[in-house]
C-alpha cells in the first residue's frame, strides 16, 4: 500500500504517528511517504499545494492528513489553498463521517441512546465551490455573493454512493437533509434525485428533514437516523453536530473519497491542529486511528479495518473517562489490540 | 395597539387564541384584527398575500402570527409566498431569538448549566433572498444554483442592533458565527463589519466562531454565549439547536423586526402548524405567549413584557413534566398570573 502522509501542524505530526502505529501493526505492506504540507510550510515558504506534490499525492493508494492550521494564517488560505483544493483536484465528492456512540463513551446527551449513523456529505459543489465576489469593497454599498452551484452529475452520485451504503446496513434507512423550503433550486433537485434513485433501491426507506430541524433531531432523537446524505454545507455543520453527540471531535473519523477510484482518497480526523495543547503530548489520536479504519475499509481491506475498529471499541469501554490521555499510550493500546 | 393577528393552519389558532389571552390581560388596550393566511387560504383561494391585505397589515403596530403550513401545500409556496415574502416586503431584518432554560424545564443536555442566549439572525439577506436558478432542468446536465447576497447596508444594520443589544446585558458579550473559512467573500463583509462597529462599543467583548464549531458548542458549553449575530441561513440552523438545548420549540419564541421602526414588526412562535396534534387542544401555547411578550418589549411596554415573561417563568418552575399540556389551561394559567 503506497500511503501519502500529510502530518500537517500542530496535533497532527502527533496523531498521524499513533494512526500510523496501527495501521502498520494490521498491515506491514504499508509504504508511506511523508509530504509537508500546511501552515508551517506556508509560513516558510509561500507554498501551499505546488502542482508537483499534487502530481505526487495522484500516485499513490490513498492519503492520510492529520490536521493543518496555525492561529497565524488568515481564515480562507489554507482552508481554500490546501484541504479544499485537494477534494476538488482529487474529486472528492463523497465526504463520509460515520458517528456511533462507542460504549464507554460519555455523550453530552442526557439519554442518547444508541446512535449508529453515517453521514454522507457531498464534497466537491454547494457554497463550497468558491464562486462569488465582492463589489465596492469596503465602501457602504459593497456587495458581496456566494454562490452555491449544484449538478445532476455531481447530486446523483453522492446519493447513489448513500443509496449504495444504506442497502448495505441492517436498517436500510436514509435522510435527506436539505432546506428544500426556501433553497427552492438546488433544493428540487436533490430531492428529485433522491427519488429517482430511490427507485433502484426499493428496499431502503427514504425520509426528508429540512436541516433546522435534523438539527434539533441530531440532539433529542439522534438513534432515528442511519444513513444521512446532505450538501457540502450543511454536512459541514449536521456531521459536527453528530460528532458532538457522539463523544467529540477526539473521536469524529472522516474519509474524503473519489468513490470512482480514479484518484486516492483521503482520511483524516475531523478535529484542527489544536496549536494550544501541541507538542504536549495529551491529544487524543482515536479519531485519526478511526480514520485509518476507514482507509482500510475504503482499500477493501475489510479484515484489518474490522481489527482496528475492534481495537478502538475495546478500548474505549475500557477507559477511565478521567484520566488524562497520553497520545502515545492510547496508540500503543490500540496498536497491540488491532495486533491481538 | 393595534394588532394585526394571523392565526394561520393546524394548531396556529388554538396558540394563538391563548397568546391573545394573556396580552388581552396585561394590555387591555389591543385591538386585534383577524387576517386569513396560510395553507387553507391558499388551498381555497389560490391566494398567499394579496398586496391590499399587505397593505392593511402594514397599519398596525405589530403582526401575530401562529404557525402556517399543511401537508398538502408543496414545499417552498408558503415559505416563499407568504413568510418570507412578509420578512422581505416589512423589512424584517433583526430575527431575534432568545434561548434560555428556564428553571423547571428539561434539557436533553446530560449537564446544560445556565442558559441565556439571545441569538439574532439577519432576515432579510443571505441565502434567503430566492436568487438562483435552474438551467436543464431534469436532464443530466441540470444546474442548480443559489445565490446568497451580502450588502454592507444590510450587515451593519443587523451587526450594530446586535451590539446596541449586548451592551445593554450583564455579559456584554458578542460572538458572530459564520463560515468566514469557506464562504471568504461574505465572510470577509461580516468580520470586517463585526470590527468596525465594535469600535463604537468598547464594553462589548467580541468573539468568532465558524458555525460548525459554533453548532458543537451549543450542545458541549451552550452557557459560553450571551449574544450572537449571524446570517440568516446560519441563524435558522442554530437558533433551532438553542431551541433544542433549551427545552425544545415548545418554548421558543420570535421577533421578525423592522429595528427602524417603519414597517410593524411580526412575532411568532418557532414550531410549525403542527397537523398531527391540531383540533385536540394539546398543543403548548408558551412559545407564544414568550413570543407576546417579544412584541410588548418591542413596543416599549416594558412593564407589561416582564408580567408576561414572569408569569412563563413562574409556571414552567411549577409544572408537572409529566403531565399532558392542556392549550387552553396553559393559556388561563398564564393569564392568571400575568395579571396578578
Ligand atoms: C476546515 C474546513 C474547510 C472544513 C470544511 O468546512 O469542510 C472543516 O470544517 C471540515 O468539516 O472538514
Ligand atoms: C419556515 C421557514 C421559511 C423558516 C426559515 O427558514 O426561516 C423557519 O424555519 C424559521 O426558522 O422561521
Amino acid at each position: 500500500m503506497r500511503l501519502a502522509v500529510i502530518p500537517g501542524d500542530g496535533i497532527g505530526p502527533e496523531v498521524v504517528a499513533e494512526g500510523l502505529k496501527v495501521l502498520r501493526e494490521v498491515a506491514p505492506d504499508v509504504e508511506g511517504t511523508p509530504y509537508d504540507l500546511g501552515a508551517t510550510r506556508w509560513q516558510r515558504t509561500g507554498e501551499l499545494l505546488p502542482d508537483t506534490v499534487l502530481d505526487e499525492l495522484r500516485q499513490h493508494d490513498a492519503i492520510l492528513l492529520g490536521a493543518v492550521g496555525d492561529p497565524g494564517v488568515p481564515p480562507g488560505i489554507l482552508e481554500r489553498g490546501l484541504l479544499l483544493r485537494l477534494r476538488f483536484e482529487l474529486d472528492h465528492h463523497v465526504n463520509l463521517r460515520p458517528a456511533r456512540l462507542f460504549d464507554g463513551v460519555a455523550s453530552p446527551l442526557a439519554a442518547p441512546g444508541p446512535i449508529d449513523m453515517l453521514c454522507i456529505r457531498e464534497g466537491t459543489e454547494g457554497p463550497y465551490v468558491g464562486n462569488g465576489g465582492v463589489l465596492r469593497k469596503d465602501t457602504p454599498q459593497e456587495v458581496a455573493t456566494e454562490v452555491s452551484l449544484n449538478t445532476a452529475f455531481g447530486v446523483e452520485r453522492v446519493v447513489r454512493y448513500a443509496f449504495e451504503r444504506a442497502v448495505a446496513r441492517p436498517r436500510k434507512h436514509l435522510t435527506l437533509v436539505h432546506k428544500t423550503n426556501v433553497l427552492t433550486h438546488a433544493g428540487s433537485l436533490w430531492s428529485r434525485t433522491v427519488e429517482e434513485v430511490s427507485a433502484e433501491f426499493p428496499e431502503v426507506t427514504v425520509a426528508y428533514q429540512h436541516v433546522d430541524a435534523a438539527s434539533m433531531f441530531f440532539i433529542t432523537d439522534p438513534g432515528r437516523y442511519d444513513v444521512i446524505v446532505t450538501d457540502n454545507l450543511f454536512g459541514d455543520i449536521v456531521t459536527d453536530i453528530a460528532a458532538a453527540v457522539t463523544g467529540g471531535i477526539g473521536l469524529a473519523a472522516s474519509g474524503n473519497l473519489d468513490a470512482s477510484g480514479t484518484n486516492p482518497s483521503m482520511f483524516e480526523p475531523v478535529h484542527g491542529s489544536a496549536p494550544d495543547i501541541a507538542g504536549q503530548g495529551k491529544a487524543d489520536p482515536t479519531a485519526t486511528v478511526l480514520s485509518v479504519g476507514l482507509l482500510l475499509e475504503h482499500l477493501g481491506r475489510t479484515e484489518q479495518a474490522k481489527k482496528v475498529n475492534a481495537a478502538v471499541a475495546f478500548d474505549l469501554s475500557t477507559r477511565d473517562p478521567q484520566a488524562q490521555v497520553r497520545t502515545a499510550e492510547v496508540g500503543d493500546r490500540l496498536a497491540a489490540l488491532a495486533s491481538g
